[in-house]
């Protein structure tokens, strides 16, 4: 293209890029809602038509990408003059674009049958507990996602490409360096936990059981209602995994109940808020651009994390719902604020359930998932042996060991969905919102009060301010920087749980 | 391409085109999914990614259908020997590629947003009585259809057109002849019966008014079970307006409740269920192909009829479900199986809404709509003129006059989608219903005691046989004829209503 041509062309370049853009964007959405629907309201005979559904939506997303028509507007536009969004639009395009060349579409929809097939064989083998059923799922994928990363860049680390494809922008290498700083301070901090003579309250609510589930639905309604959730945009379901599936426009969160913990449930609806409180505080009229899109999953997580960790699990907070909370069950009329929080933040001795896990060990239960799917990516560990490897990991890390692969390896849905580099994204994220509560704390002052007093506004539009209006306009580090003032950095999540847990359990470390 | 090369290529042609059929298929199931969830699960402020996200799905299927590969396809699989199925699914793709290519993607594009627009202000319009705002979103839907229409053929009546769309293997001659011939049969009767001086109960159940919601839902539910709906493949929801979505593997029907009218609910949800039983008859092994997918409107519209008229609104099933619907609204404990059968029969005196219309007057509500419509269309009546000339209609048919357009020409979806052609259908549907349930009568016998005895095997298996199982492998009349023996005609539903509400209203003409 002739140089002195460029100028002239740029503006449509870059709106024929946005709508190009956009049109795979509303397929993915629709592949969004088509998911939601499978885990939410689809009926189990719908398996064979939905899978189909979603390969061929999964396909021609990725069709429309590669076109030769992407590349050439990428060239165009990245020899023209653009603002610095136009220019964010261009990053995150071409690096989408570049992965997927080198991918092709068949084994995209390859990936997308395999998963949507192992997603119901992974249901039974859990509740069966089934390892052996679930084998041959695991290996297709696992055989699959390996041959993808080879394709993508087969001279690197193909778990680091895999990573890459949640943590653009966050280099594997700060990334395991923050998550050996946490385990460093973990590891011990557990240990002494564990032999102090704190007399912590566990059984605040539990030992009131049973819980109602549909009492505990209202209750998460109004847990919802009262942090500002827009029911004009959401809903509330039941799923197996709670989980957040939307737009700006229609955010959905789901959550699952169980009778004797009413407390697992109504964290997990607090914490799939935040990661809906972020879709909602996209731009809507950057939708279906990169402009109005989540940067990545750590800056997710670290709102769903925020809002369930600082907020949820803080003694403030049950000063302000505990008596909500004993509205929707009497029985648990005798419990105090204290005895709620310590409840909300023990740390538990014999917990085999990440999504149940307290603050502490839940990083303990990430790092064995990180070690075993880097393993399995590598090459370095059969399929065959993953339960035992898993409940020997357990036994080192967190002194218990599984007695069934159902409270075991077979716990989780994310490697069905052929999720792998997706688990230390969780820790990632409950890190970062240290570091972003901390800033927030800078900015307003007194949340701890306002928490107390119901009033979650100042809070969200921080949030919405610093980090959820950007979209994906930064990278990153940049993206925390803009709102805290510096990188990503550990230190702050240290600084947070020595305090808060020296406090409460009595450490010496503290 | 030389005609000696073309035998060895036709398989391969043939499962080329099956394989971009399917793909069609899947966009326009996942749109389908799309519009099931926004009449049933989202929240409003999902309405503009929602409009987007269906708009691209239906460009992207259009664009699918028009790729020359498609007409490249059909024009060599024509000179083959094909099997009979082949046949069949290449007329009905060539019928579709043939309307498809003659309508730019753009057009195709603006009518889905258009309906996408319209449906949440038809909403608002209906429930404020306000057609004044819902005029514009006619007006513009009206154009782009008559535009539509010229598109596929300039030289045609533009209804007839857009009548083939749901039609396409019945001639509006034919269809208008029978639509005639049950006229002159209706009208008369219909006078006869409100000169009638025969007691015939109207408030079996009303009179026993309200009818809770949860518990109606509850009726619905055991109604559909005992009628042998697949739960694994459906599930029952509220919207609105009673539909039906989905697919072989999972066939969703919805229903909407009314406190005072019990009846109204109930006939709802059987009609539904007819159409979710063609739907999960159709074979699972062609799904995604025309092989497996209904045959057209008014062949679905016999399914549902014939399961809410000659099943649902019969003494026998009255006998067999009297009992459960006192189990569920014990107030209603005196009401006979006479009461129940003739309050499931009255014909009403003022009813305004086609959809709580009886059997009779329905279709004169139809023939409103129909005159209407096709008078839009040919550019003979302003959308302005619509609610003066609906009620001049309705006044010269029923003897009613709606005093607000909510209960008249803002009562029913249908326009908001753009559909013009689709109401004649369900009185199409209704007389093909009378002549599929004769000949079922006629193979299997006393179908009357079956009901009675709550065994609907027979009948399912029977218009699975006959019907379903055939999918679009026959044209409308070829299917009428391999299940009854004759071509569609309307004289089975005239001795029908000629017999049963002679009884029931002591006609003399009967």
């Amino acid at each position: 293209m002739a140089t002195d041509a460029v100028s002239e062309e740029a503006p449509d370049a870059y709106a024929r890029l946005v709508e190009k853009v956009k049109r795979i964007s509303n397929v993915q959405n629709a592949g969004g809602l088509l998911g939601w629907d499978q885990q939410v309201m689809m009926p189990e005979g719908g398996t064979p038509a939905r899978s189909q559904q979603l390969s061929t939506l999964s396909a021609i997303s990725h069709e429309l990408l590669v076109e030769d028509e992407t590349g050439e507007l990428l060239d165009e536009l990245e020899s023209q003059n653009l603002d610095e969004e136009q220019e964010a639009v261009v990053r995150e395009v071409r690096r989408e674009y570049e992965r997927a060349v080198r991918v092709p579409t068949e084994l995209v929809q390859q990936i997308s049958e395999a998963s949507s097939d192992a997603l119901p064989a992974w249901e039974k083998a859990k509740a069966e507990n089934d390892f052996e059923a679930f084998a041959p799922h695991l290996e297709k994928i696992v055989g699959l996602k390996r041959e993808y990363a080879e394709q993508i860049d087969p001279d690197a680390d193909p778990y680091a490409v895999l990573f890459a494809d949640y943590e653009p922008y966050l280099p594997l290498e700060q990334a395991e360096e923050i998550l050996e700083q946490v385990r460093e301070t973990l590891v011990p901090m557990i240990a002494e936990i564990r032999e102090s003579d704190a007399d912590v309250t566990t059984d605040g609510f539990s030992r009131h059981a049973p819980f109602d589930e549909d009492e505990q639905e209202a209750l998460s309604r109004d847990a919802l209602t009262m942090l500002g959730y827009d029911w004009d945009r959401g809903r509330l379901d039941v799923s197996s995994h709670p989980f957040t599936s939307g737009t700006q426009f229609d955010a959905r969160v789901t959550t699952r109940f169980d009778e004797d913990d009413p407390m697992g449930a109504l964290m997990a609806t607090i914490h799939e808020f935040g990661h809906a409180a972020y879709q909602l505080g996209l731009p809507d009229e950057h939708y279906g651009t990169p402009l109005g899109e989540p940067r990545n999953l750590s800056v997710h997580e670290s709102q769903s994390r925020l809002w369930e960790n600082f907020v949820g699990r803080s003694k403030a907070f049950w000063e302000l719902f505990l008596p909500t909370f004993k509205e929707h069950f009497p029985q648990t009329g005798d419990v105090t604020v204290e005895e709620a929080f310590e409840s909300a933040n023990q740390v538990y001795e014999d917990n085999f359930i990440r999504v149940e896990a307290d603050e502490l060990t839940y990083h303990m239960h990430i790092l064995v998932r990180f070690e075993i799917e880097r393993a399995l990516i590598a090459g370095d560990l059969d399929v065959a042996d993953v339960p035992e490897v898993w409940n020997d990991k357990y036994e080192e890390y967190l002194g218990i060991r599984p007695e069934t692969d159902s409270e075991g390896c077979l716990q989780d849905i994310h490697w069905s969905h052929g999720s792998f580099g997706y688990f230390p994204t969780y820790s990632l994220g409950s890190f970062m919102s240290a570091q972003l509560f901390a800033a927030a704390e800078e900015d307003i002052g007194g949340l701890d009060e306002q928490i107390r007093e119901g009033e979650f506004d100042d809070l969200h539009e921080w949030l919405t301010e610093h980090v959820h209006r950007y979209g994906q306009r930064y990278e990153t580090n940049e993206l925390v920087k803009h709102a805290t003032g510096e990188d990503f950095v550990a230190d702050y999540f240290i600084d947070y749980v020595t305090e808060k847990y020296g406090e409460l359990y009595d450490l010496d470390s503290a």
